[in-house]
């Protein structure tokens, strides 16, 4: 039953925004450790930090033909989420399908398989976090799906989810609870900006968080 | 029967430059997807763009005796590509072996192993591409040989082959047909790049190649 | 019987530079060819080279507990070297660690396991070799111990132990070896110097190395 | 949010029964070709051949807490299903659990991660699908959840679910289309059973499904 | 171009069924110990050894439509040798493929990738050695060719090569030194047998293969 | 400096006896989850329960000379353990060396590397665990060392430790410690079997060992 999904919730620009702010390890502390994409998939190149609404695609292995009919469910500021129906390091995606997605204001591409052009894509500053990159091209032969519920490197992502992703990985934050998350998520940061001080001034955890009494209860000894 | 072969065909240089031009991914697809190495192959670091002609190494696992051997066989704008007889992630090569290497006018190593020194190796801007990056050092005990057809990451290659290598991996192109590949590379970057034009405006895939009666007849329906 | 050990011998202070100096090629060759850790060890960011003293950490695996308990036990010039129980890719350690970590005038981090925060800590620079990148946070609920003697990616690392890394990888020198390690090292750099200038100008290592009549008595033929 | 679902829904018994029967591969076919767990779980002893309706389980890392927690829960004919939020290889569950887990009519388990003991499993006839054989035993200190949504060997798995196991591997069948997809696999099986004796007459599946005009259209020659 | 190649040469039955009473281990070191596929090929069941020509398949990944037209190619006491073009773990081959390999004399099925219904494999007794099992099906949608030279798990396949294949793994023996190899193995076995007398009976290697001057030569202390 | 070392300390028969009857389960939490090898490795053949006084093989990646020196150092009831100086698979033992094996004494091998002739070894009831099973054959041209210290699938062994391997993997008990550790595995086994058996009658381990207060501490709740 191949479809595509046209009609997705979206989060608020505002609260997108500043997840990407937040970065993945922060969003991904925000909501109780939950939501983040196996380590697998890398960014291609260093620096890019950027959330956006997840187009979630399902596809076939060594088959990128729904690549192109994802694309035009694309609006800007949405970030392209590619699932293979079996584990795939092919190269499902290079540098004309990235100028395509970035003519519809596409913010990114996460894709537990391989992609191309690596160079191209890195001039073009168009951020790809992927499992695999490979020069072996893919066939369009098969349909699959697009905007439908996907597991993706082994989080469940369903289209309008919000996607944060920086260089430490790839965090998935349920469309429904991110204005929540990003709360937390700038308390956190806030936190964790008076923690930052009084470390860098030689304070230790150990007394910042009055951890040895629980050192001790549970056992620990010193020589 | 260990031996080394001194006479290997090669393809005309001005053809082995167009291939470097072209790319791994274009020259891949050039040759109807076919001649990629194994994705595990790696540049140590990134923007290189190299091809050359095949100098073939049949190691054995921790051994770099036979390069010091296939050094000698190298000439200028060739490539060697060494094969371990079986899998091994030992450091073969370092910058003595690249400063040798560079100065018989070698372009690069592909090398389904290990290398070491890398920081050296980038300062001198000798491309590498293999399997792991490894301190561990090898013997010199055992012999194998040099310029015969070996398989190396999955593809087969004989000595005077042309290796195309960048970012995104390394192809393999038979040396008896590199300029029809060249040919066909290059006629494909001139309808890429007109394409490339159509998509960054705003065009779509989908419109560009005709894929909706052939996506409707498959049965992808929209909702 | 979680411990921390308080006191641990390290080496002199020049002998722990002049090994970064050699780098973690040469002085792994300096000591026979042994001590380097496993290849799948990595560096978050390239061209660092660091010695230090090693702080061992034995910890659970999804726990950083034992972090906060090290970081008290860090003196400038060390480097906290940390082993999971069992294998583990969660993200250890951040830049919160990483700012207490260098207030202590700790050199860097080496951990079979994962790391976060990476952009921050490539900012700060503060060099991680580490298995694996991942926004995954941890638990701080079993306790480990420290500066007890540790197996890291395949090697015995006693507290106090050189620890040399870069680039290549990390390679471990016993703390009572270490001056004598230093000086093959320094050694062998100088006799690399000299080869290395007779390679450039293009003699090959079948020369210098008198290689010839070995390979021949071996068996290998030229065609 | 560590919960304890305790009223789930489950497909017939004769449902799961016959689900059984079909198989793991005739079920994978029957609902489209979806639903197949990784193939990293493997059966701990060969020939079982198992259906249940899933108790899931989310536990941490390396703590195995939630499994007792699990036991409760289970009712006669049902299979406990585990991931862990993070990879991990060490072993859960073994004999004494087992011994608890059939004394409550569990048909098995499903875990993505480790499990030991594997000998006294086998003989007492409790087939389990792990991601690994290991001694390494686990902590109780942290909490997780039980009956909640899991993505296992990435597969989204709800409790109630129908879980068809055997040496080809673990399908997940909704429990809402559990009495669907039992009739289209024992349609399946029939015109299966049909094929295979025209199969075994010698009859060649390029005529019996008619393949060879279609083989031609797409361009394949002989020679 | 797909193709199937019709006409291959085979080598002599007599010499393949020798070669298989010898066993894998046996010819590859009969060869000089080369010729052994990549270790990951593991057999479906345990205690088959068998020899047979290869009927070589490179196939799309996913895609196991070459199969039903390889199968027509089969000649009593054939193997089939399947390569994908791009790694791949789906589940290409199960039991009516099998009935329908069995009756045309197939001995078995060797293939980088992956195979379902082993539990009826077995029953069948169809040896199969594979890089997976998996119940992920495949489709019929693309192209490949039949007897065309492959690359399989790392070793050059030219159709009609012995293949040969037990416990240990596969190895290939190229059709036209197929009698020279025989006859070093079958020497090997009677040397062999001979050794194994004197190594039951308490004479050690060192001694039965005079090792103990060249362990010394080479510097080995004992303490 | 590759040395064999002859003399080493061994455990008292009895013990070494009743720690295999313990198991490598049991004896890894009598001594405090502790000692167990890496999980790559894996017995050969199913059923094997041994224990025996490690001689241990540091040897280099695809060379297996240094076990014809370690067989003449075996005494009745030692396993030989070989760790290869760098990661390899490749087949080092095979049945001629396990004819001389078994004529010494030897119990069986640990081995963080490749075996072959596994059909032969499994007649002949000689028991491997291995992390590869590899037709592939070595070399015997570089000197390693037999009982000295060394690290085998990350952890460390000295000559003279206990090895308990069964279905489960390989746990390493100190020789110091292996009377402790024997009494606190038969306590231990004396427990569970009173365990065993209210859980076989259908009590919970929620109840047995009283986990409900601690859990509700944690915050566990049910719906």
């Amino acid at each position: 039953m191949p479809v595509v999904v046209q009609t997705i919730p979206r989060a608020a620009p505002d609260t997108i925004d500043r997840l990407a702010r937040a970065g993945a390890a922060t969003v991904h502390e925000a909501q109780g450790r939950t939501g983040c994409l196996a380590a697998r998939l890398r960014p291609i190149f260093s620096g890019a930090r950027v959330a956006g609404s997840a187009v979630t695609i399902s596809a076939p292995p060594g088959d990128n033909w729904m690549l192109h009919v994802a694309i035009e469910q694309v609006q800007p500021g949405d970030i392209m989420v590619l699932s293979p129906t079996s584990p795939c390091d092919m190269g499902y995606f290079g540098d004309l399908l990235a100028t395509s997605a970035m003519a519809r204001g596409c913010r990114g591409l996460v894709i537990d398989a391989g992609v191309r052009d690596v160079r191209e894509l890195a001039s073009m500053g168009f951020p790809v976090w992927s499992k695999a990159i490979s020069v072996q091209g893919t066939v369009k032969e098969t349909l699959g799906s697009v905007n439908v519920p996907i597991v993706c490197a082994g989080q469940h992502v369903s289209a309008g989810d919000v996607i944060v992703a920086d260089d430490d990985g790839v965090v998935v934050v349920p469309c429904t609870t991110a204005d929540a998350v990003r709360d937390r998520a700038e308390t956190r940061m806030t936190s964790e900006e008076a923690r930052r001080k009084r470390l860098a001034a030689g304070e230790l955890g150990l007394d910042i968080y009055d951890m040895r009494p629980r050192l001790a209860a549970k056992g620990l000894t010193y020589e």
